[in-house]
């Protein structure tokens, strides 16, 4: 049973990535996690609201391991961001541009049934910051949870230019332009 | 007829930027629009992926206009910036947070019946980076191009993490870490 709500979380996880709300609904799960419709609502007895709420929550806390990896290392500022934006740029085309963030296709599809997720997406976000924020250990500590602001949004732009033209290109160029204007920037300010 | 054209598409691009694909259907756009169903198909004959792609190239002009107005004044380019973003903080506030950016919207939302549209979005996407880099004057010409595209990405992840947050706080944070980074970056060049 454990197998199968961690099967269906994951499938979820993937329709929100490629299709918002608008994509994923139960059949798609049952469908792509090979679980028997029943036990979508014995896992998550409210339905949709449930299974997404999961899905986000499984995303924010992968996700948030992977910001914390990725600013944890030795390197400055500015290479730990190009890396964060090269390492998308690459999965976003080894999934051929079709799964963007889960939590950002969410929240742009909120309607009033949907509502109560969104402080769901809210924390995951923040969390997603903080976890930034902590790895920028060269930069003013002042200027460090605005930095992580500005390189999550940017992120987070960059996968739905990415996705529109179908192409790395746009991750990977607002990731080295925001490395070079924020390496230039921290020469600057020394 | 034209007014009840104007009058759905104004309607489509106002769904499309609270809910996406999802929440956008004939029927809410006939009550929002006041129009007849009929009238729909009639100006519509593809249905949906005909209204959307409508409503997304009138929100996608409008949004160009604004781009090389705000990028067109006199001001520095850190100034602009901050300006951008200072007041889409504004219009999201105004609006209570229910409205984004629907070309946002519509390309996370893609599906196989909705891909014809992904072009579409290219196009806006491409037209408001190059409206935001014909105004960036005194940035190295070698640069403008990129910087827009940061700008771009930048604003359209912050309007995800203002909606998630209801705050326009992120939005007008950002747009001030951006500006302050760029002219520090400006200075470093100089």
């Amino acid at each position: 049973m454990r197998n199968s709500k961690e099967n269906m979380t994951r499938a979820a996880i993937k329709l929100l990535r490629e299709t918002g709300l608008s994509g994923a609904s139960v059949n798609r799960i049952v469908e792509a996690s090979g679980s028997p419709k029943g036990s979508v609502y014995h896992h998550f007895p409210r339905g949709k609201l449930d299974w997404v709420d999961a899905a986000l929550l499984a995303f924010g806390a992968e996700m948030r391991n992977g910001f914390a990896a990725a600013f944890g290392s030795g390197l400055p500022a500015a290479a730990k961001v190009q890396q964060l934006f090269d390492g998308t740029a690459k999965r976003l085309e080894a999934n051929a541009f079709a799964q963007g963030c889960a939590v950002a296709a969410v929240v742009l599809d909120l309607d009033a049934e949907f509502a109560p997720l969104a402080s769901t997406c809210e924390e995951i976000f923040r969390s997603w910051q903080e976890a930034i924020a902590e790895g920028l250990v060269d930069l003013d500590p002042a200027d460090r949870l605005d930095v992580a602001g500005l390189v999550l949004a940017t992120l987070e732009g960059c996968l739905i230019l990415g996705r529109a033209q179908r192409s790395a290109e746009p991750i990977a160029k607002a990731g080295r332009t925001l490395a070079r204007v924020l390496a230039g920037y921290q020469q600057h300010k020394d």
